[in-house]
């Protein structure tokens, strides 16, 4: 077996598998921010044709899937396997909403960072051989998100200024060999987050729950690849918002990274000044939607050449919140490159 | 890029990976059960030493993380990701019971089936180069299920004849390259379900629910690999108890196979007719803590040849039940193969 480890918790592909097609459906309060126009469809009724806030979600998931599968080009056919999740206990987003594909599914969970998770191991069983398309895909639902974690809608609670605003949405990627057509990037290599736990205990405030954790998996991605902050477009994190951003630029100073020039978080960028979001986005689906709906067209446009892509996860649950424990977090990146040449 | 994909669902691994390493931690009634005997350490207290039932389990998984690590003799450091899951809303007891590993981590959720959900990504990282150590892990707990789903413990609800009982235990194993010693058996490959959805509501039958979705993966495996009943020394369900074991037979004879000759499911064999568990044990752990605790070891000392190992899963949620969904199925097949010549 030819080992493609690289460092302690990253992979170097040899072959890298390229993004050969992206789907983003958000809600109508996405689409009204300054991304609107990028993603590729805006879903105005919030149920989705459901019943539910998660058969909503679920639909999202399907709607998502579908278009990604048919940009792809490739054929629903040729997808070897599904690697989704979401925030929702035991998944009912994905369980329901992927039920008609058919398709052999890994069910995932890794918070918010799920999108990074379920593009590692989508990345490794197409490099590795097991498939030569995947799509990896997640969502998040603010009025799910909300009945779930937090307070139900009815109970018109205030909002702290560090709460973040779960977007309403759903990525999906797929993942293919190669030689793929419609190729748009490639994933270069992955760097798998551990748990980190700062003892923060405050759902309210999820960006410095995550933000040790973002530090974590960025600082032992430039030490497993040698590399550094300037050899990055950008260095993009999934939903840290406003307080999660400070903390994290701060520690990787701290450890002799400066990112600052180049640091961007799809949660801070998602919606407007004026939305009246506090800190920003959050949720599984909000850096899925800003990949496919944003990122990944700098790359397949040579705008952008090389960006670290980490998706950013809170281990939170109610059951574990009430308990009294803090909010672990993960986050997990990947090493996107262009495939236009200079 | 080697294809590595056979048929439709599966893959048959060239150099296949090895298990070596296993644990099984167990709870009291269950080491009273038939096979107490064979499970390596069984916890008297229910809590575990800890605070609450979620804390207990997470503590079943650190103990079988730890334990499992020490047979396979490769030291912690070698581990190079751990691929874990739970029922629990947002995995409450990998991230909580994992955190102390400090390894990345993929936290995966496949109901019931998630031992083989992790089993699968876990083999197909080593064989493709990625790791050359993956701990692959699950835990259940009674009394954190029965909060989660149906009832507190304190109402002291009536159970019905279909019902079965979450097994509170833990079991991990180890996957390794061919190489590495202390191996107890291959696997040779793996079958990926999807979600089957046959309309069953009914909470207390998960066997039901579980059924048609493991027929599914078990004949995607026949067909897949060109093989019949007979070439299996055992073929072994996760959880279907009672109701569900005659329900996959029933369906498996309609599509041509005939398995109850050499059929056993773990949630059957787990406890002893006396131990008034209804329909069997269920649970992530339940399938787990007998591939561990008595599976593996059969194989190792070259009692059984080939096993199919198909833990099953309900993809059920407390609150999509109560929005009057059904309960899909899904179910994972690992293909295990003795190290013995005859």
């Amino acid at each position: 077996m030819e080992r493609k480890q690289q460092g302690k918790q990253s992979v170097r592909f040899a072959c890298p598998p390229v993004i050969c097609g992206a789907a983003s459906i958000v809600g109508e309060k996405e689409g009204d921010g300054p991304f609107g126009d990028q993603f590729d469809f805006i879903e105005m009724d919030p149920l989705v044709g459901g019943d539910t806030w998660e058969d909503a979600e679920g639909r999202l998931q399907e709607k998502a899937a579908e278009m990604a599968i048919t940009k792809a080009g490739c054929g629903k056919d040729a997808i070897r396997y599904v690697v989704a999740g979401d925030l929702l206990g035991q998944l009912m987003a994905s369980s329901f909403g992927l039920m008609s594909l058919q398709k052999p599914l890994f069910g995932v969970y890794g918070a918010c960072s799920t999108m990074g998770e379920s593009m590692g191991i989508g990345a490794m069983l197409v490099e590795g051989g097991y498939a030569d398309y995947v799509l990896a895909m997640t969502s998040s639902h603010f009025a799910s998100a909300e009945k779930q974690f937090r307070f139900p809608l009815g109970y018109a609670n205030q909002r702290p200024k560090a709460a973040t605003w779960t977007v309403t949405g759903s990525g999906a990627v797929i993942i293919g060999t190669p030689g793929a057509s419609h190729a748009m990037a490639r994933i270069k290599g992955i760097t798998t987050g551990k748990i980190v736990d700062y003892g923060v205990k405050d759902t309210m405030n999820m960006g410095a729950c995550m933000a040790p954790a973002a530090a974590d998996a960025i600082a032992a991605h430039f030490t497993d690849f040698g590399s550094r902050p300037e050899e990055y477009d950008r260095i993009i994190t999934g939903d840290l918002g406003m307080v999660g951003e400070d903390i994290l630029i701060d520690i990787l100073r701290e450890k002799g990274y400066e990112i600052a020039d180049r640091y961007m978080d799809c949660g801070i960028e998602i919606y407007g000044k004026d939305q009246n979001t506090q800190a920003g986005g959050s949720g599984c689906g909000c850096s899925a939607v800003m990949l496919a709906g944003y990122i990944l067209k700098q790359l397949e446009a040579g705008e952008w050449k090389r960006v670290l892509f980490v998706p950013t996860g809170a281990l939170l649950s109610v059951v574990s919140f009430n308990e009294g424990n803090s909010i672990p977090g993960i986050a997990h990146a990947v090493l996107l490159e262009s495939l236009v040449e200079d």
